[in-house]
């Protein structure tokens, strides 16, 4: 059996510049983002590839308890049924009880034990990341490139974040202390600290993120003694179930009970995850989603701690630049990464109607979307070069949206289908660019349109566009904010309006950083501070909650 | 003016040492909880006592926002009527607004300013502890050196301790960070990191502790940027009157809106504080009370975090003593101290019905009984000393509540009437003890009875004893356990029941220290892992989310 305690001591560097790198939020990465054979092997991407394809049309080898048959529920966005099966979870009673039923020895194995463990089981989820970024790929629609490092190797770091946090907070209190009360009687006393878990946590996966967006609750969860339940999307499982194999595996090594972490797949129709998010025994969900669930699951799942992340309107206001083509292409980037389909990917642009300033002279809104239109042509002008940013459309939801942005203002930049290169049947589309009017057309705009439609929104000018972003963002939410702007006091009154909307701002973004993208250990995800998100990966507030402190005393 | 970081640098080792403190949890008071003339001068005492005289019949000189007429609505338990007059909240827009508006001054004055000025309000709130400790004991009934300590002193603590964490926490992100991608072309940008408040803060006080209760949480809000609604228990008022005013007294000298502090005090018929909790503009909540508000506030202020300390059934599990003098007199001071009107006072005492073996051989039940009614004896047998110990009856429902007891079962020993030698109409109580029967009294013993009354319940064994605390407990909450046994397996077990009910234990307590006092620094009062509480006193989760931190990132 392996000992939870060699694993923490194997890991203990890893987690102590995790550690370090939360406190300094400086650069930090544990996990390579290059898939260059240089960096992981010649060897590695086809063996991963390989690994993917194995699983296609089985019965995926995990033991769920309280499920009876199994189903599959996946179809890539690049034209294949996965055919993967998945038990299906019918016994809801059976499930918890099975999940409770580890508790004692998890807790037991205390913070080190436990995030020793997790960090095994981050060690083991890198030696199939290739496997992974498949499996990603063809359930999100993420490109390769993106599948692995959003989907692998920017997780990993996501996750051995939130371990770090959750490290941090868990050993704030000593396991034992020394009390000793000065005075003619002196007085003295042990005490034990324990920490505890809150009871079973759900992790409710999405389509388009299903690693990215799960592991930091799960792993903030299981680390501080919960058992994970992981209700995954019916249209990105495989990913997840990876996770949970991979789980259990290094549980059970350890000696610990492998349901700590079940893995609970759905028909959809079952609708499973409002059924778990309102069990007593539940007591922490993670979700990302959209907002109709998530909040019913705030306003439903009482019983529970929920950190929720929704949907929003990210926004950019421009008011001005020095690099008129930089800007376009940073802004169009950000439009085409993922065919839009982040949390975090831009859609209101408010600038002033009667255009901007920049270095190559006054730019009317008609102009920034020429500007932009360009950016794209360059960018998505080569359909094989294009399917690497775009991805594919993860379902027909977004096409529904796309096929009615046309309605909603004046085409700047119509959407075009690409065909990819080696899948003939994936769905792909450039971004729309649709002219809005700030004061006409709220109706459109205060909503979240996901995926590739972004809006031109011209304003009476900066002061009315800041306005309207701190109102926008503090009535509707957002994960992301940017500004473009030459004038120090623009800049500064957006810190300001950002300040008051409780969202993170980008500034003047022209290289090769975008609004859309936050980097583990340094950038927030979500603040909790505008409607959104009611959490942020990672903070205190994160993980602080999601175990207890329990202490005996004595007098020695 | 004075400024915020001056006064920073002035209490810096203060702080420094309290959060020293709060990592190691080993003994720690900064504010002597001595009354003694050798600690604060020979005038301190009277001049308190002059200054709470003042006050009787008087308006209390505080400005509240949207206050219309005034209330007097306080009556000392030991028979004064205080007739201080307070601004009555009526119009509650103009209060909320108020207290927005300096919000942003406050969060521009970040953690290192905010921590100065609230570290200078808890210096000047000390040098009017006499003060206090009378407006303490002639609200909630405690005797004057428990109004001093617990009112006084010990609320310091418990106050410093709160923002000692909250500074830890918001200073755990810095406010700058320079983030530096190397690779072939290296990145670099600069972020900004500012710790933003949540919203108004709504501090709901209580009779029986007014300081104490409400000042962690009022620290732990104002520190982290939030302006704070101090509604207090209309009996209990001018405590937190005082703090109020010295609140707004030291912001306003810092430059800062004193209306950050303001004091909403009512008729109790106004129901002010269930009309505040639900403002869309009150973003936090700290309750201390019975479970019907406490639960109402859960189920209704859904756009607030709640903390809430509501009723538990403390529990004692007698097994075996080698001391059983020493057993029976550390009970009998618990049961007695302020008459068991405290949240941690034990309430049920689990022992087998056949007895349990002592240093003085088998003891009955009603030995067991006989021995703490001797105890009782010893401490309450002069009235003079008794008072000292008992303090007064809170309110006429604790007196209700003692009446009824005898009519549950058998009466060991009887309440008994005490006449105060220095107030004539106040109103003391001994505590009585009911023997009943676990299997059919559970009606009986599984409701709080706050106030002078416990139980000793007679069960099949300490087996039964341990999974009767465990049962009760998950199901009604506690917030302390003791256990007294000579078998280290006994304590095991119940420090493994004490695990899973989650609530903190006291093991043999028989000499100077007491199951219901926790001291600040080294014991969490409240676990959040039972029904009493849903947080701890102080802890990483009682102030992780009363702020949120917004980042802002730029090239460089």
């Amino acid at each position: 059996m392996t000992s939870a305690a060699d694993l923490f001591a194997t890991h203990r560097t890893r987690l102590d510049e995790a550690v370090q790198a939360c406190a300094s939020r400086g650069y930090h990465s544990a996990f390579d983002e290059s898939p260059s054979p240089r960096v992981y092997g010649e060897e590695a991407a086809a063996q991963g590839k390989a690994a993917y394809d194995a699983w296609l049309g089985t019965d995926f080898p995990i033991r769920t308890p309280g499920s009876e048959g199994t189903v599959a529920t996946e179809r890539s966005p690049y034209g294949v049924d996965l055919a993967v099966r998945y038990p299906r979870v019918k016994d809801v009673d059976a499930l918890m009880a099975a999940a409770r039923a580890g508790m004692k020895g998890w807790r037991d194995a205390g913070p080190e034990g436990r995030t020793g463990v997790c960090l095994e089981i981050l060690h083991r989820l890198h030696g199939r990341v290739f496997e992974l970024a498949n499996a990603v790929q063809h359930t999100s629609g993420q490109a390769f490139v993106m599948a692995f490092q959003a989907g692998g190797a920017h997780a990993l770091d996501r996750a051995l974040e939130a371990v770090a946090y959750a490290y941090t907070e868990m050993t704030r209190t000593p396991a034992t202390a020394r009390w000793e009360k000065p005075g003619k009687h002196p007085i003295a006393m042990e005490k034990t600290f324990t920490v505890v878990p809150r009871g079973v946590a759900l992790v409710i996966g999405c389509n388009t993120f299903p690693t990215w967006n799960s592991w930091p609750g799960l792993f903030a969860s299981l680390v501080t003694g919960n058992p994970v339940v992981v209700k995954p999307h019916p249209g990105a499982v495989l990913p997840l179930a990876i996770t949970v194999q991979v789980c259990r595996e290094v549980l059970e090594e350890c000696g610990f009970a492998p349901d700590l972490l079940t893995l609970a797949a759905e028909d959809p129709a079952d609708k499973l995850a409002a059924t778990l998010a309102i069990r007593p025994e539940v007591r922490l969900i993670d979700f990302t989603g959209g907002n109709a669930f998530g909040d019913w699951l705030e306003d439903n799942a009482r019983q529970a701690v929920v950190f929720t992340e929704k949907a929003g309107v990210n926004t950019v206001v421009v008011d001005s630049t020095d690099s008129f083509k930089a800007m376009c292409q940073n802004l169009a980037f950000s439009f085409a990464l993922y065919s839009g389909q982040m949390c975090t990917a831009p859609q209101n642009v408010y600038l002033p109607t009667d255009g901007i300033e920049t270095d190559e002279g006054h730019k009317s809104l008609a102009e920034v979307g020429a500007g932009i239109d360009a950016a794209f042509g360059k960018l998505l002008g080569d359909d094989a070069r294009a399917v690497e940013l775009l991805g594919g459309v993860v379902n027909g939801a977004v096409l529904d949206r796309l096929a009615d942005a046309p309605g909603t203002g004046e085409v700047l930049v119509a959407s075009r289908e690409i065909t990819h290169p080696s899948y003939a049947d994936a769905t792909v589309r450039t971004p729309t660019l649709i002219a809005l009017d700030a004061a006409k057309d709220a109706e459109v705009y205060e909503t979240e349109c996901f995926g590739p439609v972004a809006y031109l929104i011209g304003t009476d000018g900066t002061d009315a566009s800041i306005a309207l972003f701190r109102d926008t963002v503090q009535r509707h939410g957002a994960m992301t904010a940017s500004v473009y702007s030459t004038d120090g006091g623009v800049v500064e009154q957006m810190r300001e309006a950002a300040l008051d909307a409780g969202v993170a701002l980008s500034e003047n973004l022209l290289g090769a950083v975008f609004v859309n993208q936050s980097a583990a250990f340094s950038d927030f995800h979500g603040t909790g501070a505008n409607p959104a998100a009611n959490a942020s990966y990672t903070d205190g507030a994160y993980v602080a909650s999601r175990f207890r402190v329990i202490q005996s005393r004595r007098h020695v």
